[in-house]
């Protein structure tokens, strides 16, 4: 496919920890509710999967942040419960309620009887990768995205949001048999979902592992982390335009196994703000075989004025301290971003103050 | 106060880092829904303060299950929200809503007007403690506790429970002079309120900070920990029969900054279950000035059947490893608990398997 060349490699060149002269930023969820203009779309839309399953305003959306601010990255607009839908669950969203599957995964029958989806039926997905990919035109990188085979287990078995994962862990804790099949077919499939991302366009992949932070320490690596990394063994390593593709993998909640996930075949870890950077830098992202980190401002910071903002990024980039500087060799990155999705009722003119602050103050670190 | 002698002071060994022939076990809520003659007072006293303000129904639901379970403690039965009901917040229970109160903190004349609140309003409380602690006639110690400054401050502010922790926050980052107002009468009024309940009759305390691990690192240090280290300093070190009162601090989401609780002046570290309790027993229970580990079996383990338990169980145990033998000295302990409240929908049979699993696993570990 022939895309346009790219103009700001900062976000890429920090995934693979070679330097940069300022700290690239996006942020999680940036298109999305606390934007008017996404509002506006989301309205002609209709609904939430009318949004996602239309090129042209899953486009549309996914633009519309680096509209408004000098953003290093794009991230496509969908929703991390595609793949579940496509197994034949059946996703709606309730105004008001959040996501919800029709037929939850609740017996043996039911889990048996799950397989990989034909990923025809998310062609809306690779074809919206591909859209994007050409209105971007080169201005930054397209990150495509998957949920972590344990995440989406969670929303399948629950059938929805949770606050105690009950429905989950009873399966997990009475039936680990069951939980592991479930668990391979969900990695099979999010493999194959990011492969055909990789294959549509999409110059760097992310695995959201929203609630492998609720697993007890022991069960996080059985049940998450190592269908997290049969992902990755699965995926394929170069892009539609032959440039290798950097694998992101963010677990909220996950601060305690840092060192567990240094061992994963990926490039860059993302951290929740409960993370001290420093420390995961020294734990996590020095030396060989080291990973980009990604994070962590508290969402909730960009709800305090400007200057406020400003001192909290300044916090951020220096629990970090200097990224690597040598043009030369690889070395510890940072790619500042939110430690989750940013807040439906954040102040538009907020992001663009943190923006702002991320790349004046980074270029001023490395100075 | 004339108290019957103590004849089960395994807890209370454990809580000093003595030698115990068991690993004693108590449970977060153990006086609560998921036992039904507990419903069955509850429907007597009508509502939820109805049986936390009266003194016989508070009794009779903490010794419920003692009476079911061979456990090593009881914890009065209260609520964490008593001491800004105290203030004036105007606490009520909406049925299926969780706590609420009328006039949450929102502005700087009502955190201007916040006092440290007349003991007198939390009465019933105190003699509730020394209620209990006659009832249990020495058979265990009991367990006075309060929530945290910061995890009041969370409800005070947000008027409820919240997901996201907006208001809280936003006052946090915008106004941080204003928080450090609030939680410093939040910690002069959790010191009176714990020392009130000591004077009382309650052998050990406890902190409950169930909100500290949705800070962000360093935020969580300046607003959560210097706050339950300045209720830590003003505690009463002698209980009402001249016996010193250990005191036990349980940060829910707290696993990260173990080592910056070390320096806490109190006895216990609880945890949630996302720790590794032998690396928290290397990081914070060994050694002089080593605290007791408290926890942390997730609750939901309780609803996969009996011999999963006790797999889950043997888990937890060897995770931590033997315990401290020698009589003469001291040395890292281990109090079994779970990593957070007990859920309303286990089975009461299941909860008898956990705490024998616990008594006859841990006899055996010591052999």
């Amino acid at each position: 496919m022939p895309f346009a060349p790219l103009k700001n490699d900062t976000f890429l060149r920090a995934c693979w920890r070679q330097a940069t002269d300022h700290t690239p930023v996006w942020l999680m969820r940036q298109a999305g509710r606390y934007l008017p203009e996404y509002v506006a779309t989301r309205a002609k839309a209709g609904s939430f999967m009318g949004l996602a399953t239309n090129v042209d305003f899953a486009t549309e959306v996914t633009l519309q942040p680096l509209e408004r601010y000098p953003l290093d990255a794009a991230i496509l607009f969908s929703d991390i419960l595609t793949v579940p839908d496509a197994m034949g669950l059946g996703l709606s969203f309730e105004a008001g309620e959040g996501p919800r599957f029709a037929r939850p995964l609740r017996d043996e029958t039911a889990i048996s009887a799950l397989a990989v989806p034909d990923m025809d039926k998310l062609r809306y997905v690779f074809d919206a990768v591909t859209s994007i990919r050409k209105a971007l035109a080169g201005r930054v990188p397209l990150i495509g995205f998957s949920g972590s085979p344990w995440t989406l287990a969670c929303y399948m078995v629950e059938g929805a949001g949770s606050s105690d994962y009950r429905q989950v862990k009873t399966l997990m804790y009475s039936r680990p048999d069951l939980m592991h099949r479930l668990l391979e077919v969900n990695a099979d499939s999010v493999a194959a979902y990011l492969n055909a991302q990789i294959a549509a366009g999409a110059q760097s992949v992310m695995v959201f592992d929203s609630w492998g932070g609720v697993l007890a320490d022991g069960a996080f690596q059985e049940f998450s982390l190592a269908y997290t990394a049969r992902v990755l063994a699965q995926l394929q390593r170069d892009g539609a335009d032959g440039r290798p593709v950097p694998r992101i993998v963010f677990t909220k909640g996950g601060g305690l196994w840092l060192q567990d996930m240094r061992a994963l075949d990926c490039e860059v870890l993302g951290l929740d703000w409960t993370v001290n950077l420093g420390r995961a830098r020294s734990l996590v992202g020095e030396g060989d075989g080291g990973k980009a980190l990604q994070g962590n401002i508290d969402p909730n910071v960009l709800f305090a004025p400007p200057a406020q903002i400003e001192t909290e990024v300044a916090k951020v980039l220096q629990s970090f301290g200097k990224p690597h500087a040598d043009t030369q060799t690889t070395g510890p990155t940072h790619i500042f971003n939110l430690g989750h999705g940013i807040s439906q009722f954040t102040p538009p003119e907020h992001v663009a103050a943190l923006v702002a602050a991320v790349h004046a103050q980074s270029r001023a670190l490395r100075a």
